[in-house]
């Protein structure tokens, strides 16, 4: 059972997620990531909140372990990479095996894969059908640019690794899935460094314990600030933690400025 | 103990690592990150193998946890991100905790950060003399950028989140680190799909069990293929493995050729 969503009372509704990147390419550096980002922003605007991160090698033991952990803690899980043809993309029998099922060929996906070969002339060799194959009783994710399908086992959804085939699942998938409470942001920049707003910073953060305050420094073309973002998901209490943020600013002798926090 | 670094006979000498971004601010998506990549090409260089990663939010206890079990699991462990001033930068308690041990200024980090304020003209006050503060016994890591220190805590190596100070860091930290025998790689570029090629790598790769072959499909500028990387730690087996792959390619009516790995 997840353990982050006992919503007791009046409190937000919160809706925890995991996300597991599969590859060693990522860890090897030969491949930059560019999915991590791109989720990030998606769960966010879903009212899901990322708690964990993970990047595991292609080794089955370590995705079996890593799934079922992240499973049983968090509300979703997602993955990416390793659902390919080829002999290292073990993420569908890995993902069946954490859930004690056996893999079989999908029959809409069967159905799907043959229409797009048909449709651009490629030859469904035996290989090429291993991406038709998932676990057993596994749904499928829609792939909207490459046909074969992503596919969702108990609250584990496991999708392709490319970039472009990634997001376009994820902007497939999100939709069908039930956020809690948006969590909403204001982010204050200022021209002080971080150490001359800090312990001012601790007391309206101690004021506001429903308010998550980040502070980030910043050097950018020859300048220096901190960025300070809040985060809540009661608007009005966020806007008066924020409005005693740019009052410390100012206090400390700073330019306050709200940016978008993008 | 570390479970992966059982050498036998005349195996390879594998030096093993994970590494843990601290940060709400990666999870939210606000901060796109930018060391995991930098980190993984000089942990490459340095012979050491990235065996996992994890990003974790500003949470004491995930903290205390994260860094108890990979450091247990893996020869070496860095982190980035939460080692600032404000309350919450709260690595440095958070990994004494893991090890069980006190937090106090550390002399040679004070002197270091006065000398450098000095130099600056900041006032060294009592938030900024925070980030003077590690885990008792740990060693410090130059910080050439802000003067501010990382640290190390038996195998576990505190680094900035900052990019231009972590990855001044990770440059001072590495030479000093021992590495293992060190993984060579050739990759190998196709203009065929991975669907042609993907039944005979696997039976190259059968043949190979030292050599880790992993089958990379891409689309670009129009025009998709794949491309194969080789990665062992012999050179000659390597080199006729990649034959094998070149020749394959051939037998598929493809061109094969050898790109820049990186």
């Amino acid at each position: 059972m997840p353990t982050d969503t006992a919503n007791t009372g009046a409190g937000p509704e919160i809706v925890t997620a995991a996300f597991i990147i599969i590859g060693d390419e990522i860890l090897s550096g030969r491949t930059k990531d560019a999915n991590l980002g791109f989720i990030a922003d998606e769960l966010v605007e879903a009212g899901i909140r990322l708690k964990e991160v993970r990047v595991i090698s292609d080794d089955e033991d370590e995705i079996v372990d890593t799934v079922r952990a992240l499973s049983a803690k968090y509300d979703y899980v997602f993955t990416s990479g390793g659902i390919g043809p080829t002999h290292d993309d073990i993420t569908c029998d890995s993902v069946a095996k954490a859930f004690d099922r056996g893999v079989s060929h999908h029959p809409e996906a069967v159905k799907r894969m043959r229409a797009h070969a048909g449709d651009v002339g490629v030859d469904l060799n035996e290989a090429r059908m291993r991406m038709a194959r998932t676990p057993d009783g596994a749904e499928l994710i829609l792939n909207p640019v490459s046909a074969a399908p992503g596919f969702i086992v108990e609250n584990v959804h496991v999708m392709a690794g490319v970039p472009r085939i990634f997001q376009a699942m994820v902007k497939e998938l999100l939709p069908t899935l039930k956020g809690g409470d948006k969590i909403h942001s204001i982010a204050v920049s200022s021209n002080l460094g971080e150490g001359r707003v800090a312990t001012g910073l601790g007391e309206i953060q101690a004021r506001y314990p429903a308010i998550a305050i980040g502070s980030y420094p910043y050097f950018r073309a020859g300048n220096y600030g901190t960025t300070l973002v809040l985060r809540g998901t009661e608007m009005a209490v966020l806007e008066a933690a924020a409005e005693e943020v740019r009052q410390l600013i100012r206090d400390q002798g700073g330019d306050a400025s709200d940016v978008e926090d993008n």
